[in-house]
């Protein structure tokens, strides 16, 4: 269902914080083909008698023109090219330090709140939307909470893909129905734990970042950068064609609790066409409770899972292959951020939009799920 | 923040589904004492050389003393009594086949719909809202929403202890805002697969149970047994003493992703003082914003998670021992049921409340957090 609320509710600022390092597609070739050329000595015999099948090697011209990712940002650099562990070596932390997830989702945070001139007296709730949290409770939004000396209310959403517009969505709700008056919606994605890098098909998609956005009232913004919301809408239909396993309930099943299906792994060729179909669908039927036709909007804020992908949504949409003018690209740059991508894509891009220009947010991933929220300059 | 919107927004139907199978303390100190009595021989040594701590015995005694719990339900009883495993034996399903938490949470929603008069077509959005969820992605919630053929969308949230009032609290505001017309909410609790059984304070704490609440405004309400809400309140303020740390970064740290501090743990004691305190003040407060004093409430729905704490909240309300009276007690039968508890406590009570009557559902725990919402009785 879509709303458009009496109260005006507006984004009044985002902040995005990137690490430090950097894996290009050079790099992760390189590490990939290595594994896979021990993995194919040691089992040559199998493989010669066509009991295991061969691992394939790769290119960064596959890469790039199966996803349109050139590199991608890493929270550690650290085991994730060494072919003999190839997972991220994140030291644990002792409970009475900052969580990882915490501390990044803080950086990303304060940028927001600079950006929308908001202290921390003036947020009611924070939201933690993303893939995973690193522990199950407290939850991290409590934990940003009182870092950020933020009084009310904190909780953790779990949306994959769709966190971002998920998490905005529900901010929205809260906005409207009065529940807070300044909402801290945060993204903080650390997602190269959960890619097989022994996987040809996925080890290239995920990087990780953090991002953060402010809604209020108009009433409340102060910020000269502000972009009204005319409505928001989300929606979701179940497939088992993107999907994470990692659950609890491993120990009881006494399964690896890392083996390759609880980690990202997807039917790609499948999400492909079922996905963009969706999305399409999706955007044209929320523009249309407004009735507004595609083309009338300035930009699309879109997730950034493959850029195959949203030039296929962004055809469907102009009837001719306008991406680069009508949804800025930052995978290329970021890869697969999942909740984050779309919000990357609007904090570097939506300064183009002008006065009564009309702009849409919209993720779409796993679940599925799509969720947008129609934009408009003031 | 409090809000009373100017629509009408109620609770029109409650749904559980119980376990099969129950544990009473008789049979978990039994294979406590068991486990602890051969641990103890197999590290004498230790234990005398003063290396080691002896593994203190239970008693059914000591357990309903600090606890008031009596047995509890489990989602299955194999495994957990074997003191060579001490975790419940749940065999993984096929990523085709419906997860336990789906099919429990179906369970109760079923029941959920039945008692408010609804079908999947009068529901617009489903909140699965819990402590932990099978898996990352996609959402238990869209799961269900699919199984049960309801359009529209689905999210998971996880806030522990409070996720029950905290989903509430969301559905309210989704409801204020118009962004569906009526909410499922659902907490699918497996909780013994957390219980570290190996642990004297805590292995008798959880129980496994399904509960599901709808919500809907007045007008499309057609259940007699309606509960209006007058208003929601959520608390947060972050606290390490009630804590898991299960979670997807344990293979990056190379740490157990099962240890002891992945598992339930907290500190009894200063939970028991903070949270009690924190508590009443949460409850304090969002009723002095309706001006009404704790004596004028009927009933409260409490967070079931231990009798002492419900009885000190109780106490400092009324100034008075009148748990009995105002506040049912479930978690004798139950156990605690994190989010369930005070779902359980409504469901089962609250044909009590006659016409006029004001209640209170309240949960608080882990984060720390505090939900509320005061109901009346049309």
């Amino acid at each position: 269902m879509t709303y458009t609320h009496s109260k005006q509710i507006v984004i009044s600022g985002t902040g995005i914080w990137v690490p430090e390092y950097t894996i290009t597609n050079e790099e992760l070739v390189s590490s990939y083909n290595l594994y896979a050329e021990k993995f194919n000595i040691m089992h040559m015999l199998e493989i010669a008698a066509g009991t295991m099948e061969e691992k394939p090697l790769s290119s960064e011209k596959f890469i790039e023109k199966a996803s349109g990712i050139k590199s991608r940002y890493a929270y550690t650099k650290k085991g994730i090219l060494d072919i003999d562990r190839l997972c991220p070596d994140i030291q644990e932390r002792k409970e009475e330090e900052l969580s990882n997830q915490a501390e990044i989702a803080i950086h990303a945070a304060q940028k927001a709140m600079a950006a929308a001139g908001k202290t921390p007296e003036d947020i009611d709730a924070v939201i933690v939307s993303c893939t995973y949290t690193q522990r199950a409770y407290p939850a991290i939004a409590i934990e940003v909470q009182q870092n950020l000396g933020i009084q009310g209310f904190g909780f953790d959403m779990l949306m994959a893909c769709s966190a971002a517009t998920f998490g905005l969505n529900r901010a929205y709700d809260c906005l409207s129905a009065g529940s807070a008056r300044c909402v801290l919606i945060i993204n903080p994605e650390i997602l190269t734990p959960q890619v097989n890098y022994r996987d040809r098909q996925s080890h290239f998609i995920f990087g990780d970042v953090s991002t953060a956005v402010i809604m209020e009232t108009a009433e409340t913004c102060t910020s000269n950068n502000r972009v009204d919301i005319l409505s928001t809408r989300s929606m979701t239909r179940y497939s088992s064609s993107i999907r994470s396993n990692f659950g609890y309930l491993s120990q009881a099943a006494n399964v690896d609790p890392f083996g390759p299906d609880k980690l990202f792994h997807q039917a790609g060729k499948r999400v492909f066409e079922e996905l963009s179909g969706m999305t399409v669908s999706h955007i044209k039927d929320h523009l249309a409770y407004h009735d507004i036709e595609p083309e009338a909007v300035a930009l699309f804020f879109l997730h950034q899972a493959n850029i195959n992908m949203n030039r296929m949504v962004i055809k469907q949409l102009f009837q001719k292959d306008v991406l680069q003018e009508k949804a800025p690209i930052v995978l290329d740059q970021f890869a697969n951020t999942a909740s984050a991508g779309s919000i990357i894509a609007f904090h570097l891009h939506h300064q183009k939009l002008t006065s009564g220009d009309i702009g849409m947010i919209c993720s779409f991933g796993a679940g599925y799920s799509a969720g947008s929220l129609i934009l408009r300059k003031p």
